[in-house]
């Protein structure tokens, strides 16, 4: 079969790969429709030792059963295979699960014709659903699960207060677009690149502005803040602009460490959530509301052939693509 | 009056000061014990800006009205003058007016024989209490605010997990006399000073370890960590300890910045909580509980008259105390 895989340093390469046969209790899907997500590009840049070249990539990933129980199903993949026998499965925290692996890192991943992968791991989609609107179930699973976790830490609903959301990545949008949703009325975004801003604010779930050019009164003045990019400059703008008693998301995570404003935290009673991942229940709900209608008709995405899928993660590289989400498909 | 006047760096002096006289809607209260508390040091160390010289601290204050409404009454000071008009007061969360005032900073403190203080910041004693074990009331609001915060974010109750307190001063140790008192079987805590060890290890509510010998498989295993220091390191200590999705409580803040471990707490999805003191409502709580036995004896209470409160100062600053609380009483 084709496949995109990372191959080296900032190089991915188009190429022939062995076609995967699925094991007893697993089954094998052709690819569709592949996501590339912020790490993957991390992967990239040589940033992430846990994904060791070669290695084929991605795993945001829609297609359809060519074998066994769910034979010819359109179906979106669950990409983390957790142990389902730990604490943390057993209590519906399957993200947190110390066994877990996850395709396109312990696993083949997506940017190829073919994957296999447990039969457990598959969802169905909704019938005559757009397998490239299903592959945006992963990184919307992600915006979700942040987002359950910050309406159980608020104190009031987030249609009653302000959010501020840091990254105009597929992330920090589609946690705008469900924050507007969930009735948010005052979402503000800021990305520093001019293609993405243009792209989010046609989405007109939100105000955007170029961190730059900060707003005035930005300080202490969010209910909710989103660091969808997770630098140490992101999150001390989170800090800063997040008023007492208020929640701050990380979910983004460019830079692991980093100063932070501890003094602001404390006597400003700051709730900071670390959010990984999703649960499964997550990507059902997630491909639910995507299908739905909710969050809007998803034309930002841009589809691209998988064989073109190096110069994709260079576009990505360069910050010259306007579109929060490059999908890549190994049919065209 | 005599009253102990903070007149300089690492400088408290016992001397003559102006009796205060009720304002309107004020009580007067003669004051019978009155703690030292971590920012009292901290304006003592010349680090609270806030704080300016000469200023009468003291504000975790038991006393006797001798003017007004409550004339003869046992009472414990609130010590936040709230606005109680803003968002924030009137959604029970007074703790983060904008607008709050506290004595001993911005108002004289109680480190005198009397006071002045709005008469709704007066909670009258149960019959027939201590005022000493009342004077606790401040600082053991301030855990209990904190455990409140932290028991609605665990994903499990706190007498299903572990928990790992760090710093054995007062509301490190009454974080610790609470967690027991809620069923929490396995409390470590850790302190530097080995005669605050010791005084904790008395208590019985918990094991006992000194950081500089730190047990093993400490990493990834509380589901609760409680970090009444608030530095640099004992921050990094408390990420380390924490288990995925558990929560970090932020309470003390001898150090207001430092690195901090993002990547921990976004893969391993922990909730950092700074919390800063306390609502009414908790401290009518901790007089409560102070009250009902549920955090023992309190013999760990050392008292003092507060002609000595120089000596107690430095003592408190030498480490040479074994007492994580000591109680100044103007009349003895």
């Amino acid at each position: 079969m084709k496949a995109l895989v990372y191959t080296g340093l900032n190089e991915v390469t188009y190429r022939e790969e062995l076609t995967p046969e699925p094991q007893v209790g697993e089954a094998k899907i052709r690819i569709e429709a592949v996501g590339i997500f912020g790490s993957d590009m991390h992967a990239y840049h040589g940033e992430d030792a846990r994904r060791i070249p070669p290695l084929i990539l991605g795993h945001e990933a829609a297609g359809i059963v060519v074998s066994g129980n769910n034979l010819g199903r359109n179906v979106v993949l669950n990409p983390l295979i957790c142990c389902r026998n730990c604490h943390d499965c057993r209590s519906g925290r399957s993200n947190l699960c110390a066994e877990r692996k996850l395709i396109g890192m312990n696993y083949p991943g997506a940017f190829a014709e073919f994957i296999t992968i447990p039969e457990r791991n598959l969802i169905p989609l909704p019938e005559g659903m757009n397998p490239v609107h299903a592959a945006l179930t992963e990184p919307t699973a992600t915006s979700l699960h942040a987002l359950y976790l910050a309406e159980r830490a608020l104190h009031r609903p987030v249609s009653e207060g302000r959010t501020l959301v840091i990254g105009g990545g597929s992330v920090g949008l589609l946690a705008a677009l469900i924050l507007n949703s969930h009735g948010c009325k005052e979402i503000l975004l800021c990305d520093t690149n001019p293609l993405r801003r243009e792209t989010v604010l046609k989405t007109g779930c939100c105000e955007v502005f170029d961190p730059k050019t900060e707003p005035v009164n930005l300080d202490d003045s969010f209910e909710l803040v989103v660091d969808a990019v997770g630098t140490e400059a992101t999150r001390s703008m989170a800090i800063r602009a997040v008023r007492p008693g208020g929640v701050m998301m990380h979910i983004g995570l460019q830079q692991s460490s980093g100063e932070s404003d501890f003094r602001k935290i404390t006597l400003s009673e700051i709730t900071v959530i670390g959010t990984y991942t999703y649960t499964h229940t997550d990507l059902e709900g997630a491909l639910k509301i995507l299908h739905s209608g909710a969050l809007g008709d998803l034309s930002w995405i841009e589809e691209r052939p998988l064989s073109e899928g190096a110069a994709a993660f260079s576009d990505l590289n360069d910050g010259c693509s306007a579109a929060p989400k490059i999908i890549l498909n190994p049919k065209i």
